[in-house]
């Protein structure tokens, strides 16, 4: 377990680029022409980097965590529905009725609900955990979601699911989030972190008019003024209290932990985006361990993808959050693993290389 | 079994498109913002619809149909490998070690390899059937592909490969190919079935050079020369007779049959597409049950989407065929199918309606 933020941090180290040359060398001995299994083999090569060289690696099993947490800005009409719903759906998750329930189950991940705080009881249930007493986080156009202190204890109870996970086995872990109004923080966040601007990148989010869209853009606005006065020479931590939320916090805090624990971490949406790009902010290593799964519908997303240096593995027009996205391409990561542990080699396919593609492994293309 | 061509296409209907409102009422009803699981919800919609308002409907077991036969248009020099591949792959994946091997293990697809005529005899093995006994097809740059009648019979044979499959219990079907040259009497048949030119779609298949990619196109500009000259009235069966090939006949009647037996079909990439493509030339309902898997990185792709109305379901630069697009689009389908058949509805959760997104659910967006 990770004591501190410090050590957490200290703990984070780039994975060893060397493996990619190994890994290349695997996939173009394998019965296909060179490259043509196109982004599979870069997932599988990244994969066997973050597994350390490991052959055959196993990904599996999968813990899906995904933090659930209510925020203080919903007061000044950010968003569609009402606060309640995030409890509601708490319910729902747990027994087994929200989409990413059923898209977890179909797809072999198991789930571990964080309440990072929220507006309502945590239920009594062996895959959810409280994290944070407080009700909501802080109305980010008036004053910081949360506290520094209350900021780092969330990273690192993130953090620590990681670590818990990987002690009983975990191999790959995922995040997902429920949150009435959080992509209000989100889009802050992507604001402060990476100089973009309000009025271009905030979106309907789950289902905002035009008017209302203007509307938010402008508390993100405040909140980025608020934030620049207050505190002018914020570090990425800083930031993420300052204008952040509950479960991004602890969302972040599971991508440091798996990158500092070596295990692939599959980014869902826009606001676990969010939450990798503090992450990444914090310390751009993570970026060796992250797999940003699926393309969100709202209008920043491809500017996000850019200043990231990311291209999501999937595009479904989805906008859903909870994991739903991070779900589906965990199976392609499955998929890339297979290509990489049980494909036969041309040697194994009594096939000489020379004859199959000679030009392709002439020059190495 | 079909016992005909004619009695194939005579079983032919469209689905029933009322089947899309219940479809988009159900889905409109889960616990979630209207429409944010994107094309997941396109996918479930049409599916129920092809079920014929099953529910909850099922998809599984899966069949995935792999054709594979040799081209008489290597003889121009239009590929890269030598054609022994076509065997030795045969042979691989039959024996576990090929691309498609794993991903349909992994993926939970059986498979079927249907020997559609190839230069090597077909291996005694209980997934695979040979079902034509010549080497290879004619050089579609000097002579038709094959007769009308050979057509017919390997169309004849990929329907019933499903008739078949369906008698044994599978709910869902999926084509691939094997076939060493075969980019090019599939692009021959996207320029002939669309008006495209083929010094525009041209590709370099497997890994050709910008010269020899040119010479392909000369090719088949060649190929469709002779065809207009010898059949200035044709219709798609004589099309596909002209300048298609073996195992693409064999694939377009995977199409046909699954679309006369209300099963949904995946459609691999390139070389799948034309099989499709001929399958739609024939009769445009083929629409209603085929879901296009994966975006080829053939350059023409774009173009050949355009003029179906298609828009694939993945995008990873795979450009190898033998089903390894389709095998992932299952996956994808799969996760429709529990988003639709086990999420719970707004009534099950307890939720309101009226609380839970009243715009949405007031204009019905």
């Amino acid at each position: 377990m990770f004591r501190s933020f410090q050590e957490l941090c200290s703990a984070l180290a780039a994975s060893d680029k060397s493996l990619l040359a190994v890994a290349q060398n695997h996939l173009n001995n394998l019965t296909k022409p060179v490259g043509s299994l196109g982004r599979l083999e870069e997932f599988a090569a990244k994969l066997f980097t973050i597994y350390q060289g490991k052959f055959p690696f196993e990904t599996d099993p999968a813990l899906h965590v995904l933090a659930a947490a209510d925020h203080g800005v919903y007061a000044e009409g950010v968003a569609q529905n009402p606060q309640e719903v995030t409890h509601l759906m708490i319910l729902n998750i747990l027994s087994g009725g929200a989409a990413i329930s059923v898209l977890a189950k179909q797809n072999a991940m198991d789930i571990l609900l964080l309440d990072a705080g929220h507006k309502g009881v945590c239920p009594e249930h062996g895959r959810a955990r409280k994290i944070n007493a407080l009700e909501m986080s802080g109305n980010i156009a008036r004053e910081d979601a949360m506290s520094l202190e209350l900021c780092e204890q969330l990273v690192l109870a993130g953090a620590n699911a990681v670590c818990e996970g990987v002690r009983k086995g975990y191999g790959i872990f995922s995040i997902g989030e429920m949150g009435i109004a959080n992509t209000t923080p989100a889009t802050a966040l992507f604001c402060e972190y990476f100089g973009l601007d309000p009025f271009e990148i905030t979106g309907p989010g789950a289902g905002l008019s035009k008017e209302r869209i203007a509307h938010k853009a402008k508390i993100i606005g405040q909140a980025l003024h608020r934030h620049k006065n207050t505190y002018p020479n914020a570090d990425a931590l800083q930031v993420l209290a300052s204008l952040g939320g509950f479960e991004i916090a602890a969302l972040c805090g599971v991508v440091l932990g798996a990158s500092a624990l070596k295990h692939p971490v599959i980014i869902d949406g826009f606001i676990s985006t969010a939450a990798y790009a503090a992450a990444y902010s914090i310390n751009a290593i993570v970026k060796d361990y992250a797999f940003l799964s699926h393309a969100s519908a709202e209008p920043g997303y491809q500017k996000i993808m850019r200043c990231l240096g990311e291209k999501p593995m999937l595009d479904l027009s989805m906008r859903l959050g909870e994991g739903t996205g991070a779900s589906l391409a965990l199976q392609l990561l499955r998929s890339a693993k297979v290509i990489y542990n049980e494909m036969a080699t041309f040697a194994d396919a009594n096939i000489e290389i020379d004859t199959y593609l000679p030009k392709y492994h002439a020059d190495g293309q």
